[in-house]
C-alpha cells in the first residue's frame, strides 16, 4: 500500500483541509482532471502521473461516454431540458470510469460496457435531479440546479426520464442479470435516501446507521458499476466478486470524503454550497466523529438538532467548527483511507495489468479529491 | 353499437352531469363496483348486468391482483409507506383489468399476465405519487395524498420505488418486447406530463395539442396494458393490434371523462377536489370545447389565464360554469362516446367470446363512470 499516504498529509501547513486554489481552474468537462490535479497539487506526483497514464489508456472510452452523455436527452420538453442541463455541466464521471476499468480487466471496453457506463451516469444524474428537489438544493456542480432553472416539477420528470433512459440502455446491453441487479440497486438507493430523510435532525444517529445509509445511497451504484463492467468484459467468478468488493468500499470512502468536503471543502471547487448537509440536519460522518470525540459536541447536537427544527446560524457555526477540526477531519480521512486500502487489497484477486493499476489510482485519487 | 346510449342520457333531469348519490356507498376495494354501479344507477341495466357477469368471469384474477397490490411495498421506509398508502386506498384498477381481459382473449390469465397486470397498476401509482408533488394535490382517491401524510420527498421516493418494482415484475414476466415497450411508454408519459406542465396557463392550447397530451399521459398506458395482456395470453398479429387500438381509444376517452368529472363531477365520488385542473390552469377538454362554442369564454381565457398567474375565484367560477354547461358536457361526452365506439369496433378483429364481450362492457362503463 505504498501509494497511500498518511491522512495528515492531506492537511495544509495550518492543519486545515484546504484544496489548493489551482484546482479551481479545472475544466468541468475534464473527466480525470479533477482527480489528477487533486493529487498533483498535494505533491502526490506518482499518483498524478498514474492518472495521466490512465487518461492515455482510457482516452477514447471516456470520449465516447462523454459524447453519448452530451446527446442524451435531446428534446424540447421540460423533462429533456432539465436532464440536459445537468448532463451538460459535466461531473467527475467516476462511475462510468469504474465500468470502463472493470471491463478492461477482462476483454475490454465492449459496446455493452459502453452502454452500461453511460447508463450508470444517467442513473446517478436521475438521483441528483430528484435529490435536489428533496433537499431544495440550489447549486449543483457549480451552477444553478435544474430545479432552479426549470422548476421542481421539471426536475422530477427529468429524473424519471433519465432513469428510464438508463434502464433502456442496460436492457439493450443484453445482460439480463445486470439489468436485474440495477433494478435492485435503484430500490436500495431510494430506500437509503428515504432512511436518511427520516433520520434528518436525529442527533443520535449512530456510526452503524451512517454506514448503512452510505452503502445504500452511494456504494450500491459503485458496486453495480464494477459488476456491470466485469460482466460486459466477460469477467466472472472470484475476479468479479473482487471488483464488486472494490466498488463497495470505494463507494463508502467516496461518501465519507463527500461529507468531509461539506464541512471542510471549498465551495468554489466542490460546486456545492458549504455546510449544506449540516443545515439540512443530516448526520454526516464528521459530525458523528466529532460527537464521539467531544461530549460538548454531543450535547450541542442533543440540545439543538431535532427533526423539522431549523438549526440557528450560531449552532451551525459551532457544529461546522467542530466537524472541520483538524483532528476530526484526519480521523474521517483515516476511515476513508482504510476503506480505499481495503478496496485496493480486493484487487489481489484480479489479474494484474494496466486496468487493475488504474483502479488502484482511482481509489487513491478518491481519497485525495477536492470536489 | 346498441349498448351505447345517447350522451344526453348521462344528464340528470335538470341537465346537469350528476352521478347518483348511491355511488358514494361503493367500497373503495370494490374493483368493478364503481363501474357497475355507475351504470346501474343510470338505468343502464344491461351494462350493469354484463359487468356483473364480468366479475364472476374474472373474480379470482382480480383477487390475485388486489392481493399482490396489498402486499407490495411492505417495508418501513418513507418510500415504502407512501407507496403503501396510495395502494391501500384502492382504485378502479382499470388498467390491470385491461391486461387480464386482453390475456383472456388468448390462452388466459397466465402467471405472466398476472405480473403484468400488477405492474401496470404500480406504474400508474408511481405517476400519481409524482404528479401529486408536481400539482401540489391534496386529495387522492378520497383521502389525503401521500405527500400530505408523509411529505413531498417521500412521495417522490415512493414513486421511484414503485416504478422500479413494476419494471422488475415486467422483466420477471420474461417477455422482452413487453419490457421495452413499457420503457418507451414511461418516457411518453413523462414527456406528455412535462408538455402539459409547460402549457399550463396557456389559454390558446388547441384541441390537437390536448389530444397529443392525452395520448401520451393516459392512452399510452392503456395501450400498453392491452398489448402486454395480449402478449402474455399468446395473442399476436391483427388481434394484438386490435387490442392495442382498443386501449388507445379507451385511454383518450377515459381522459376526456376525467376532465368532465373535474368540472361536473361529485368530489365525494371522484375522491378529488373539484376544479383542481382548472385552478392549475390546465386546458382541459371541457374548457377547450366551451371556448370553441362561445367567444366570450375564449376572451375570458385570453384575458385572465396566463402562465404562473393565479386565476381569481371569480374567473374560476365563470370558467367552471361555462365548462360544466349541459351543452358543453354533452359535446365532451359525445367525443368520449365516439372514442369508445371506435374502441369497440376495433374488437371486430378479436375472436368473439366472454373476454371480448367484457372489453366492450369496460368501454361502455368508462363512458358512464362517475369516478
Amino acid at each position: 500500500m505504498s501509494i497511500l499516504v498518511g491522512s495528515t498529509e492531506l492537511l495544509d501547513p495550518h492543519g486545515a483541509y484546504a484544496p489548493h486554489p489551482a484546482a479551481r481552474a479545472i475544466a468541468a468537462r475534464d473527466v480525470l482532471g479533477s482527480l489528477e490535479s487533486g493529487c498533483g497539487v498535494r505533491g502526490l506526483d506518482a499518483t498524478a502521473e498514474r492518472l495521466g497514464e490512465m487518461r492515455a489508456f482510457l482516452g477514447s472510452d471516456l470520449d465516447e461516454i462523454e459524447g453519448a452523455l452530451a446527446t442524451t436527452g435531446a428534446g424540447e420538453s421540460l423533462a429533456h431540458r432539465s436532464a440536459q442541463h445537468l448532463l451538460a455541466v459535466g461531473g467527475k464521471r467516476l462511475r462510468p470510469l469504474c465500468v470502463a476499468l472493470a471491463a478492461r480487466t477482462g476483454v475490454g471496453f465492449t459496446p455493452a460496457a459502453r452502454e452500461l457506463a453511460i447508463a450508470v451516469e444517467l442513473v446517478h444524474a436521475a438521483t441528483l435531479l430528484h435529490d435536489d428537489v428533496v433537499d431544495l438544493g440550489e447549486k449543483r456542480r457549480g451552477v444553478d440546479a435544474a430545479r432552479i432553472v426549470y422548476g421542481n416539477a421539471a426536475s422530477i420528470f427529468g429524473g424519471d426520464w433519465l432513469l428510464v433512459e438508463a434502464l433502456g440502455r442496460i436492457r439493450a446491453a443484453g445482460l439480463p442479470d445486470v439489468l436485474d441487479r440495477m433494478l435492485g440497486v435503484i430500490k436500495e438507493l431510494v430506500v437509503a435516501e428515504a432512511l436518511q430523510l427520516a433520520r434528518r435532525g436525529r442527533a443520535g444517529t449512530s456510526r452503524d446507521e451512517y454506514f448503512e445509509v452510505a452503502r445504500g445511497k452511494t456504494a450500491s451504484l459503485f458496486r453495480w458499476a464494477m459488476f456491470a463492467g466485469a460482466r460486459a468484459g466477460g469477467v466472472d467468478g472470484r475476479a468479479c466478486d473482487a471488483l464488486e468488493a472494490f466498488g463497495s468500499d470505494l463507494g463508502v470512502a467516496f461518501q465519507v470524503v463527500d461529507d468531509v468536503l461539506d464541512v471542510a471543502g471549498d465551495s468554489d471547487v466542490t460546486g456545492k454550497s458549504v455546510l449544506c448537509d449540516l443545515r439540512e440536519g443530516k448526520m454526516t460522518y464528521p459530525l458523528i466523529v466529532a460527537a464521539e470525540r467531544d461530549p460538548s459536541v454531543r450535547r450541542l447536537l442533543d440540545d439543538h438538532v431535532a427533526p423539522d427544527a431549523e438549526i440557528s446560524d450560531a449552532v451551525i457555526a459551532r457544529l461546522a467548527a467542530a466537524a472541520s477540526a483538524p483532528a476530526v477531519v484526519a480521523q474521517c480521512l483515516a476511515t476513508a483511507e482504510e476503506l480505499c486500502g481495503a478496496a485496493i487489497r480486493s484487487l489481489d484477486a484480479v489479474p494484474p495489468g494496466r486496468a487493475r493499476s488504474a483502479l488502484e489510482s482511482v481509489a487513491v485519487a478518491t481519497l485525495h479529491r477536492s470536489k
